[in-house]
């Protein structure tokens, strides 16, 4: 897609600089790897077939209210995020971002990229004029919890799912 | 907008029977007193000025991506949700059904009209290819709680919100 090598943002963590960009096609593979290497992901993924991904890919990138994300150094995909923005009527019509998938490799893990990355995401809601930004974490990924306290989240709701 | 007074759906309910419909402009201020009648949206929201919920129903009106629906019985507006098609990657390029903004006016609760909504989502989710339903509710709303969860829905997640 024209525009994807757009780089949105550097993000300079310790030694190293990572870029911030839109996931391109060619780069689907490595973040289907990403999402795979979960701990919670390792069941629900498959890296054997990637047609359902692209299918997936090609619906996120068509539509400007989806922003699926890499973070990069080098020519290596290390984390993956996807933001995507809802206009909504409560609380007077506001617009919210709501942040999904968040996976960084575990070699570049508890260096500060996360935080980067999701401070980079608060600040493009803000951009956007978003009035609150959202996300879930299941209850399993106690780490987690902290990780988004610390960046400023509460919380103040309960996650339900249901699977179909 | 044109087919917006398409009826998606009849609920009986009891005595009554309820029309599920996509909300039209004409009924947007209906729909503005049902979210400020709520417990918690009584500070959050506005019913002297429109406009900032008629440029929300705009955006949302205009992608098929959201659904704004409306409950009426007679020419009463009496519930509203919205919905949201999410499509992603995680759980092999699942699609997601996202519920916001269930609010039932105060006279028609408690007689299964807000159920009879939500098993429709969930039945349009599954039409719509989802693999997944999923919505946060405010910790504080626990007869919420244990109404989505008679619906079938798990807790399993942690929600965080971040104002902005």
């Amino acid at each position: 897609m024209e525009g994807s090598l757009h780089v949105l943002a550097t993000l300079p963590v310790g030694p190293v600089t990572y870029q911030l960009r839109r996931a391109s096609a060619a780069e689907l593979e490595a973040v289907v790897e990403l999402l795979a290497a979960d701990q919670l992901g390792v069941t629900r993924e498959s890296t054997t077939d990637l047609a359902p991904y692209r299918t997936a890919f090609a619906a996120i990138d068509a539509d400007p209210a989806h922003l699926l994300l890499v973070a990069t150094t080098g020519d290596e995909v290390v984390a993956t995020m996807q933001l995507t923005f809802i206009p909504g009527l409560a609380r007077r019509g506001a617009l919210r971002a709501q942040i999904e998938a968040v996976r960084v490799h575990e070699r570049h893990r508890s260096n500060g990229l996360g935080g980067e990355m999701i401070r980079w995401a608060i600040d493009e809601a803000r951009r956007r004029g978003c009035a609150l930004v959202q996300l879930t974490t299941d209850k399993q990924r106690s780490d987690a919890h902290r990780f988004y306290q610390r960046l400023g989240f509460t919380a103040s709701h309960e996650g339900l799912k249901l699977a179909l």
